[in-house]
This record gives structure tokens, C-alpha cells and sequence, in this order.
């Protein structure tokens, strides 16, 4: 049974009944801090609509290999736990932000490569942002599947992973339990698809009119359509 | 001189020629973490424009009144410098992010009301995203100007502050030195617009790229319009 089969996993295996799903999201240095704190701000109001109706949300986790504080390429500093806590408990979701130095960041973060490849078997789904995308292909989880990251390095990604389908017109992708997505902001699609693969559309169109942002494109739509439409519900 | 015509000062208080203009993100417990990180990344990605160029760039800090760590409405928590320490070198651009609790962040932070009433005499810009508006209402610094802020919290932002005039429809809104603007995703638009202010139109259009963010909407248009219309440059 290879890694990408994982969906196929019983669905109490990473969250009890009851119990918030688990999503960690992967904190390195130099790591684009959009990617990050975009997608954690939709699982962020997905909780606020899940215990308005009494419902289980997520435990949001920010970690990184080391610990403590972490800084984004952008500067800001971020505190993290560590990647290891979460070796026992069930992850339900790891999502992986990119880099703009992303060629350095798979050079000096061979353990962390090492820690996607081992836990990519027993979390329920693995997701990347943007560039994150890259070490997911580096830690060996996308051979065989189609993939999507940032259009700035559509080329240095053939040119390292020949082998990895990339799909250049798609804001994210799911391949059995992989999802990957395009630029920054694709984030927020990716996340919001997430959602919707666990809660509904109702609920991800919830969250999308509380982000402002219009509920996200279908993902064979290509990358010039609108994401965001509104900043008001239509019902307003 | 009232308080909003600093924009009429000449710009070398504001930053020495050749030297980066400073801008202070203003942070607080529960603070909105997109509020903070949206409107970063947009002068981060201008920060690598200019450089290119060889121009000097944005000076970007995060700053609160205590210093050290604060933790976002989200969760994740962020590093701090302390807002003490900009007190005798020149801010350029004072922004201020929003939060979910806002009417208990206004009740427990008024040394940082204090502080934002103050700079603002001195700092060329002070912008708000979100319901930041309403903490830049509190410091009495939008009194007989036109605001926005996000639509949820209009009705609220209406009764504590009924002398100042909500524009509902507005992404955002300058009026002399101070911008205000919508929830959340619209603090990228406030800073395209105000790395556009500052570097002009060509700029803004190369970082919405790079952020796959489709150049903002003018700030008369209402918010059912597009924000994100492509993924690619039109040059792609």
C-alpha cells in the first residue's frame, strides 16, 4: 500500500468522535509567511462556524523541528512547538508553506524532509502551499501524481522532480490523500477546499464570506479566474 | 493643524533620502492574524521590486506595547519589538490590524490608543485594516472623516461612533494621512494602494502579481467587484 492510499483509512484513526481534527502546520526558517497564516486563518473560522453549531473543530498547531521561534521570509518571527509532539497523537492534516528561497530550504532541512516522508503514512491527508509543494516531492510523496505550486517556479520544479506531473493552470490539486496549490494566496483556495472536503460547502462558503473572499473557483477552472467576487454575502 | 493634514509635511521628515521608510504594524493580543500578515507580505514583495531597482525600500517592524511574544485571535503567536523604540526615529506608515473582539481589545489596550493618538502627529500615514478602524476611532483620529471597515462589525462600529461616517461599500478610504479599510483581504488592497502612493502604479501591479493577487479594485468601486482576477500576469 503506498503513502497515497491513505484516504482510504478508517476516519476515526486521526480524530476520536468528538475530538477536534488536528491540523499542523509546518514551520521552517525562511518560510513565506502568507502561505502560513493564510490557510490557518480559514481553518481559524471554520472552528467559529463548527462551535456555533456544537460541532468538533480543528487544533490548529504551528511546529517546526527545533521549536520555538521561527522566522518567516518576510521577517516576522512566529513561535512554534515541536514536530515531535505530534509523533504519537493522530494528525489529521500536515500543510506544508512554501519558501521564495525554496532551493536553500530543501538543502538545509533534510531532517524535516525525513519527518514529511515517515509521517505522510499515518496522517490522514498532507497538503502544501505554493512552493511547499517542493518538499513534498523532495521527501518522495508525489512520485506518479499531478501536482500544482507557485507559476514563478514552474520551471525549476520540472527541472528538479522530471518525474512529478505538474499541472500549471490548477490553483490546487488532490490526489488521493496530496493535495498541493499554487502562489500565496492559492493557500486560502486550498484550505477552503479542505474544509469543504470535511464539512460541507456550506460551512466553506461560510468561512469564505466571513475571509471576504468569494467562495473558491473549482479546481480544473484555470488560474485567471476570479477568486475573490465579493466581499458581501449575496444574501446581504 | 489638525492632525490629518500631515500629509502636507515634506516627506524627508518622514525618511532621509535613500534611506528605507519605516512601517510599524502595530500588534496586540487577539489581533486579527491575516490583518497583520496580508498587508506585510504586499511591502515585503515590494521590498524585493525595489531592491531589483536599486531604490531603498520599506523598513518593515512589528511592534507592541510590551514587546515579546503576542498571540494572535488565531493562535499563532508572533514576535514584537516594543512601540518605545520608534519613538525618536521617523515612522513613515502606522498600521494598525483588526480584531475579532474588538470592543474588549478597546477596553484593555488604552496605552496603545494613547500611543496611536500620539504618533499620528508625527508619523506621515496611519492606516487600519479591518476593525483596526474602529481602535483608530477610539485614539480620535477619523472625527469628521469618512472610514470603512469590515461589514460585519458596520453596525457595531455605528453605534460607538455615530459622529464618524462609515462607508460600507468602500474597500478602503483615504482621506489626508489616514487610510482605512475592510475586512481582512482588503488590507492587501490598502497596501497595493499605498505602495502605489509611494512607488506608483507599475510597482503595485508587479507585487499583486507576485502575490497572485489581481490588481486592486479602485477604491470607489463597491464590494461585489473583483479582487483576485488572475493567477498569471496578462503577460504570461
Amino acid at each position: 500500500m503506498s503513502n497515497h492510499e491513505m484516504s482510504d483509512k478508517p476516519e476515526h484513526v486521526h480524530a476520536e468522535p468528538g475530538q477536534p481534527r488536528t491540523i499542523v502546520f509546518v514551520a521552517y526558517p525562511q518560510m513565506g509567511l502568507l502561505d502560513l497564516t493564510g490557510a490557518q486563518t480559514v481553518f481559524f473560522a471554520a472552528n467559529r462556524g463548527l462551535v456555533e453549531r456544537g460541532l468538533p473543530g480543528y487544533a490548529l498547531h504551528t511546529a517546526s523541528m527545533e521549536g520555538g521561534p521561527v522566522a518567516t521570509a518576510e521577517g516576522l518571527v512566529v513561535e512554534t512547538r515541536r514536530l515531535s509532539e505530534f509523533a504519537h497523537g493522530p494528525i489529521d492534516t500536515v500543510i506544508v508553506p512554501g519558501s521564495p528561497h525554496i532551493r536553500q530550504v530543501i538543502a538545509d532541512n533534510v531532517p524535516l524532509i525525513e519527518w514529511l516522508r515517515a509521517t505522510s503514512t499515518s496522517a490522514r491527508r498532507t497538503a502544501s502551499v505554493c512552493s511547499g509543494t517542493f518538499l513534498l516531492a523532495q521527501a518522495g510523496l508525489l512520485n506518479g501524481l499531478r501536482v500544482a505550486t507557485h507559476w514563478v517556479m514552474a520551471d525549476l520544479f520540472e527541472q528538479l522532480f522530471p518525474l512529478i506531473e505538474l499541472d500549471r493552470e490548477a490553483i490546487f490539486v488532490q490526489q488521493q490523500s496530496v493535495w498541493t496549490s499554487a502562489g500565496i494566496s492559492a493557500g486560502i483556495d486550498l484550505a477552503l477546499a479542505l474544509v469543504e472536503a470535511d464539512c460541507g460547502r456550506e460551512m466553506a462558503m461560510q468561512v469564505a464570506r466571513r475571509m471576504v473572499v468569494y467562495y473558491r473557483r473549482p479546481d480544473n477552472q484555470d488560474q485567471w479566474s476570479p477568486l475573490l467576487q465579493s466581499q458581501y454575502p449575496t444574501s446581504a
